[in-house]
């Protein structure tokens, strides 16, 4: 029987772990929040799974615990975030705020952020900004874990991207986050500890030969998703992560990982337009007639339903959480 | 033996068949040189192959010939064109000035495009603006022929989109130019014309069943690439293009189409971003050596590769057109 706990019990764990060990209020606040919001919408390989690793991240020095985010204005367009070594949450929370505002005045506005220490789901990151009226791009690199087509040679992170559409009528909006790998890492991390086979086509053992063996591709490479052209998305998720940002490569950020099993040191981007002074006031409700479309086709479903869905459900019956991984969250955060 | 033509031979052709059909000087140039830069790299799907469907829409009247596009100063980032149904090539080329200024004053930018005619490759649209420093994304529609992953009903055009990346040292933009269907709706023309079979996955006839026969896909519908995650690319090139400028979704441009065989009304949008602003001037380098690693990885290659060494290639041979085609465009630019 897993335990059962609230979202504010998760919470509350999640920041007395990080302010047991010595993880400033500001990062902690910023990282609960966001683990949170990954249990409650389901993505169990973001949420509470992830908190030892955080926790290793602070004993090997990796992650910064009371660094504070560096965000330069470098342009009316532009933000320039230097993580120096924060978790990202707080990196991104705080940019938020001027990349929006940059957005509002200029219709179209690009942050990024480098030297941040990542671990997290992607879609509470433009989340916010949807629900402001953005359209929404984010884009992160990973350490290098996936080979680009034709290779057998780890060059590429998981490299998901997201991307955030307002809805009418006080609709939560659309939000797809989806890794340019075959499998999400946290994924195939979930499946080997679970005994379950990976799907065929997530990667390459050590040999170079495929497998569905999830601790073999976890020593191995993984695949991007769709062949070439899931490939390309890859390689542009890193050049809009490691190379717009001046941050690391999948490939520099894993040379520099301290091993600790906590998170890489990578890099991610944003881009925030206003799409009402674009295609003026009826934006949203001819959204809503596209997306009406495509519900009524068959099982055709908008990305993000099921975290809708288990939203909706958590936030009254509150999450589980594997009775092993309760008990060590519950010793971290216990020991204050 | 299909006949062997120069680049200026295949302009000039391309050229006078517009001008014969009434097509301004302005819409005649642009598109006859997104024409020769298509059949230059190689890319016979949008190139002269496209031009007697042009001619028919000039006859249909769904193009209109002499028009201007309205090209508006939306905000300090935004510019948002009106094609007025002219050819395509016009609006971009003229807009595309306009949103490098803004992209080079505010760090980004944004266009959008709609109520414009368009049957062209995309990657001529966004290789100037990486030759002048800028990473830049462009996204298109078309009339609706894929289904959403899960449905079996035309939704979404065939979507492309194509990002651009500069490079160091004076080599030619990296510029990739996928569309997020499983196949191009070109490819699939030519692979019926030719008698050839399409992939699997390719699509599903009109009895809502796979099927690898080109001819049976084009009467029902084509699906998207790599399943859940293109259909998501696919959704978002919708919100980016009709969402976004306020004109058709792919659906709408079905529903409006005038059956002609020549271009439909659709809708595009760029983003362009200056990366030495946000990454320093290191970026160029930076990029190369990631460039470098993929390359020298077994099989693995840059996108675009392929359409660079035929770029090179065709500028010293010239290009090669099949003998009816050749004909038909011949009889089309003899008449003036």
């Amino acid at each position: 029987m897993p335990a059962v706990i609230s979202l504010d019990e998760c919470r509350a764990l999640a920041f007395d772990a990080f302010s047991n060990a010595g993880v400033s209020r500001a990062q902690a606040e910023a990282t609960a929040d966001h683990i949170t919001r990954a249990e409650a919408d389901g993505c169990k390989s973001h949420g509470l799974f992830r908190l030892p690793g955080f926790i290793a991240s602070v004993q090997s020095g990796s992650l910064d615990p009371q660094a504070e985010p560096e965000i330069v204005d470098a342009a009316p367009g532009l933000v320039a975030i230097d993580g120096r070594r924060c978790l990202a949450p707080l990196s991104v929370a705080r940019g938020r705020v001027l990349l929006a505002e940059k957005a509002r005045a200029q219709g179209v506005a690009c942050m990024t952020l480098r030297n941040s220490l990542n671990f997290s789901a992607l879609w509470p990151d433009i989340e916010p900004l949807a629900e402001e009226g953005f359209v929404a791009f984010t884009f992160i690199n990973s350490q290098s874990f996936v080979a680009p087509a034709g290779g057998t040679r780890a060059l590429f992170g998981t490299n998901p991207m997201a991307f955030a559409c307002p809805r009418a009528g006080g609709r939560p909006p659309m939000v797809f986050d989806q890794a340019s790998s075959a499998t999400a890492r946290g994924e195939l991390q979930i499946a080997a500890r679970d005994g379950h086979e990976a799907p065929p086509g997530a990667g390459l053992g050590p040999d170079g030969q495929p497998t569905t063996d999830p601790a073999e591709i976890l020593k191995g490479v993984q695949l991007p998703f769709g062949g070439y052209k899931g490939s390309a998305i890859a390689l542009m998720v890193e050049l809009m992560t490691g190379g717009l940002s001046g941050g690391f490569f999948g490939y520099e950020s894993r040379a520099a990982y301290s091993t600790d099993g906590g998170p890489a040191n990578t890099c991610q981007s944003f881009i925030a337009i206003d799409p009402v002074r674009l295609a003026g006031p009826g934006f949203p409700a001819h959204v809503e007639a596209l997306f009406e479309r495509l519900l009524a086709d068959g099982d055709a479903r908008l990305p993000g339903d099921r975290r809708l869905a288990n939203r909706a459900r958590t936030a009254e019956e509150g999450i589980t959480v594997e009775d092993a991984l309760y008990a060590t969250v519950q010793d971290l955060a216990r020991k204050a």
